[in-house]
């Protein structure tokens, strides 16, 4: 129900009894404006400054039936409100243009809100504003850290806490309201203040959606009912885990060999190499014309069928960039497929020691090329999985074909990367066969990404960017209906002095177990870091953990379908399970696997023992059956193999639980 | 001549023919609106966010007379623009309260400018902004610098490239003219358009001053008329050198025999520590009790006459703080002469392990009590000049007895003190014969300040805190009217592994030769710091450059008698005197000493040659007695003792000057 109370010099606009807007002549819900912004892009991360040149608080309004008009003299804002099952749909429209718009949403103190994308620093986001801008998340993420400093002075990519590959104009608040704004443009949210929440935009969204529920979970029902939801994941990732290796063809036959005789469970082998390699002063990395090098992997679509009949998946890579002079660029660029500068040629993008170019995916017959290169180079071969590398760097002055500003596309992209994978698997009849991974992210990629992976991390325990930081970022991309996501076992990013250890893997090893899947990953840098075929005991741990997964399968396949009909995240915030508990609002390293588990791994090192919070609930500690009452902080011993985790003990699982105590405990 | 020329949408406002405001309907020149700041202080850094509220653009215009109404709807901005002195006088007034400003002066994209106080990492302002407030201007002043960094990490003090103790909203451009805002409110100028320069103001300023001229020393003339000047130096600072030594009154009579004895020329003694010591963890610092240490110092004003009698001046220390719980402060909070904080108690700053009170400098009373306390403490003794320390650091949030917003005093705290210590000196008759040196500045310190010192550099070779940065500095502050200023020769603050060493040091004191006077600092941590006393190869280096010093006395002396005729600085750039030499509006790192010396000092360290730009005349290398012609670059030798020094052939100081090459000749 939408109600307008007007008052003396002001209106408050309520849905379902809850005060949305409120607005006072002297302090407006509305402004409009121009600015000027200077956009410093490099290698994916961006320097944006902004220029305010205007900004007209609207602070006179009118109302008439539906329709409240906010204005300044002729400036007007023409608000339409509607419901449309059961949320409020509130279309803009402005007699005047304006690249700025600001609005004040209601707010109260205690209020917390989550999500806006992946968030790898804050899960709640009050008291700090989100610029919202797909980008490299950068290195340390920390103006504190010396490798952020570092990252700052040769890169420009150091990043901040707010610096995301998936933001998107869609949170959720402890008001028990989502709200989306329906826009791709740059937006900067700003949580500071006590009485409302600031959304600015650069431009006047179409609409704005929110929608109130009485409980969490069905507030997530209701988001992804709104934004769809993704296919479920194939089972093949309940059997194990997929080991990320590369070498060619005999080199990663061996390293499955190897794990599989330590007894690791193996679901897949990650080749990401499988077009070959390209060896730059960042490390090894790949080669990126997207067509299997038969010297490195001979015979594979023949392998791959072997391998189906052990039940290993073979996966690999791609991404919307094509290197300079190579056959796919050379296709694209004869049928006018790339984005071209604005000299009219084709557009480049330094990737540090080589230049690529962008597929344009505004230009329907290059998606379609795209997707028949997905289908005919990768699908075909019999690959069950890729990771869908990049989204984020789309140069905010490059020509696209849809001639819409690419500044204004750049936060769209993602999910136009997205969709194009999406349609390769949907059209090969294989949604819930085949599945891949992105990092990067927009409103859409809840339906059209079948799973997110968290980036590049360091190769560490900083809180910003090393193991830690996988689980806000889980947290805030599940909460707006992202359920499957995971992060490369280890870490990527080792640089400026961060050299991965034995303990770091294990650790990240252990706590994947307690995610959408396992997968490692070598790192960019793969011959200084630690790996696992270098270290029995660490293969060791890997059969242990696999082996758990494999006997969590049935609750693990109950989580993929809760999230695929009801829009659950596997990885959950305590508070969704338990919206009396006050003190599960602001833990943001710990959550619930599904319903029934609590996890809260171990995130930094030599680190033994760990504190953790239950919420009002009895808990058996998964290690040793110990029965814990929540509503307290408990201290569990947490040696390697043995990460903190708890079951609820009047689940439906509890058996199932008791039998991996009894194999496993501690 | 003012001129106003209205056009289709607009109209532009000239001043004796130079287009000063170009306004159209599309692109105003003035807009008004409101904002609310974030300011958090941490020993003089501060960190300040804004928010703009709103931002009004005024487009439309009306002209009656010789006042022009720039409004948008009901709000008016009346500019009343008078003739005053042959200078535009421009008077502002609102019809409604705002607290944020912003006009747009009318540039060329060829433009230079200069000033804004004292500005030590650029001296052309053009291509970047200058928030104004004064401040610690930081160690390092650069993001991409270590020292920075942990600076920031350590003490929020890394500061940036326009931190400075002062600031001021007045420029000169090379269009020939220059501008004063008539405010002290935090500012934000922008150079960074092409066709106009952004003034940003947290009120409407009262007027706006500006003035054209067809030199640039006409305009400095013009510009120092406006501002006023300080009195002469004291005549004893171009007797040698000022040595900067503390200990108590053994230990520095010890260190001036031993210089004398090494042939240095020592014309005065500044012991900071004359009230006592503190220790802290940042170094050996200041007992901040304005009260001689008799025990540290005893029998001083008998052992001032005695140093008198040998030409050697005794200089002290004195800040607008006071100790808390000691003398001064117990009897300045008996009689309400402190500020207060929000709660109605006495406000303490904390200055590192300590904590002070603030004499209220607007309270009438407490500014006579310490202008007193000047008089009767410091002059009384026979002191002849002193460090009137600090000024930048006043609390924003503090109560002060005018009643006004201790935000908008901030900035104009600065002048206060300086007028405060001026006063004290021209009640006891002694301007000229005393001085003071300070390194917060405002408006008015012009006139208050006797001189200036550079501040806190670190003890190093960084561009933006090093050795290097004094120059601009002294040129900034210089061209908008302050003639005297200098630095601590060795620089001061040695943190986070920075260590004065030998060749630092001896490159500053050659430098200071050629600066209004010559004063050495043993720094935050004399004892890990090289220091003069303990070397005497630097001892007979100091001896040679005083003896230089001297010699060039009667030329010092009309530099001097210029400053305080015509506002020459002592220090100048290049191009006041070469107007036609295009190259020279970008030189930062070397300057005329007054209108007959080129210096380039070296700055950079093992460097025993210099590369430098002379300017179309004929030149005369002080070393050697080699000829060079201008309009060209040379190089010559630059070992320690042989600053690279060159003076013009055809001046009416050359046989002075030829005397000196047959003396100390290379």
């Amino acid at each position: 129900m939408i109600q307008f109370i007007p008052s003396n010099e002001g209106v408050s606009i309520l849905f379902n009894q809850e005060l949305i807007i409120k607005h006072h002549h002297s302090h407006p819900s509305f402004y409009v404006g121009n600015g000027n912004d200077h956009i410093e892009s490099y290698r994916g991360n961006y320097k944006i400054d902004d220029y305010i040149e205007s900004r007209i608080p609207l602070e006179s309004y009118k109302i008439d039936d539906h329709k409240i008009t906010f204005y300044h003299h002729e400036i007007e804002l023409i608000l339409l409100f509607k419901e449309i099952d059961g949320r409020l749909i509130v279309q803009l429209q402005s007699n005047q243009v304006f690249n700025r718009f600001w609005m004040r949403l209601y707010a109260t103190p205690e209020e917390k809100v989550y999500g806006c994308g992946e968030q790898a620093s804050y899960f709640n986001l009050r008291h700090r504003n989100y610029p919202l801008w797909t980008s490299e998340p950068g290195v340390g993420r920390d103006k504190n850290s010396l490798t952020t400093f570092y990252a700052d002075l040769n890169d420009k990519a150091g990043g901040d806490y707010y610096t995301t590959y998936y933001p998107e104009p869609t949170f959720v608040s402890t008001r028990k309201y989502w709200i989306h704004l329906d826009t791709f443009a740059y937006a900067d949210f700003n949580f500071k203040n006590d009485s409302f929440h600031e959304l600015h935009l650069w431009e006047i969204p179409n609409q704005i959606i929110l929608s109130i529920k009485p409980t969490y979970l069905e507030l997530i029902t209701d988001l992804t009912d709104y934004t769809k939801r993704p296919p479920k994941l194939p089972d093949f990732l309940t059997d194990g885990m997929i080991l990320g290796v590369q070498g060619g063809l005999e080199q990663v036959l061996k390293y499955l060999k190897q794990a599989q005789n330590a007894g690791v469970k193996v679901s897949g082998l990650w080749c990401q190499d499988w077009a070959g390699h390209n060896y730059t002063s960042f490390g090894k990395r790949l080669y990126w014309n997207w067509v299997l090098n038969e010297k490195v992997y001979p015979n594979l679509k023949e392998e791959i069928r072997k391998l189906d009949q052990q039940n290993v998946a073979f996966l690999t890579y791609i991404c919307p960039f094509l290197l300079e002079n190579e056959t796919l660029f050379n296709e694209a660029a004869q049928n006018n497929y790339l984005a071209f500068n604005k000299e009219g040629f084709i557009y480049k993008v330094d990737f540090g020691e080589f230049d690529c170019g962008i597929v344009d995916l505004t230009n329907p017959d290059a998606y379609n090329w795209y997707k028949n290169i997905i289908k005919t180079n990768i699908i075909d071969l019999g690959i069950k999985g890729w990771m869908a590398d990049f989204g984020e760097y789309l140069p905010v002055d490059c020509i696209l074909h849809n001639g819409k500003d690419a500044k204004l596309m750049h936060n769209e992209w993602p999910v136009l990367w997205a969709k194009c994978n999406y349609e390769a698997v949907q059209e090969s009849n294989k949604l819930g066969e085949i599945f891949y991974f992105m990092r990067a992210g927009a409103h859409g990629s809840q339906h059209y990404a079948t799973s997110l992976w968290a980036g590049d991390q360091s190769v560490n325990w900083e809180t910003h960017d090393g193991i830690a930081s996988v689980i806000p970022s889980a947290l805030s991309t599940g909460i707006i209906g992202n359920p499957f996501t995971h992060s490369d076992i280890g870490g990527y990013t080792s640089l400026y002095g961060n050299i991965r250890t034995k303990e770091l893997f294990e650790r990240w090893c252990e706590m994947n177990v307690f995610t959408s899947y396992m997968r490692t990953h070598e790192g960019n840098r793969p011959s200084t870091n630690f790996q696992f075929y270098n270290d029995d005991d660490t293969l060791a741990l890997m059969a242990r953990m696999t082996n758990i997964r494999v006997d969590l399968k049935p609750y693990i396949i109950s989580l993929i379908q809760e999230a695929t009909q009801l829009g659950y995240s596997v990885q959950r915030p305590i508070f969704i399970h338990y919206e009396s508990c006050s003190q599960a609002y602001d833990i943001q390293y710990a959550y619930m696997f599904g319903s029934e588990m609590l996890v809260q791994p171990i995130v930094q090192p030599y680190q033994n023992v760990q504190e953790v919070y239950l919420p009002d609930d009895e808990w058996v500690h998964l290690w040793t059956g110990d029965i814990y009452t929540g509503n307290q902080s408990i201290i569990v011993k947490a040696p390697i193999g043995f990460p903190p985790v708890f079951y609820r003990k009047l689940g439906k699982y509890r058996s199932l639980f008791e039998e991996i105590t009894k194999k496993y405990k501690l």
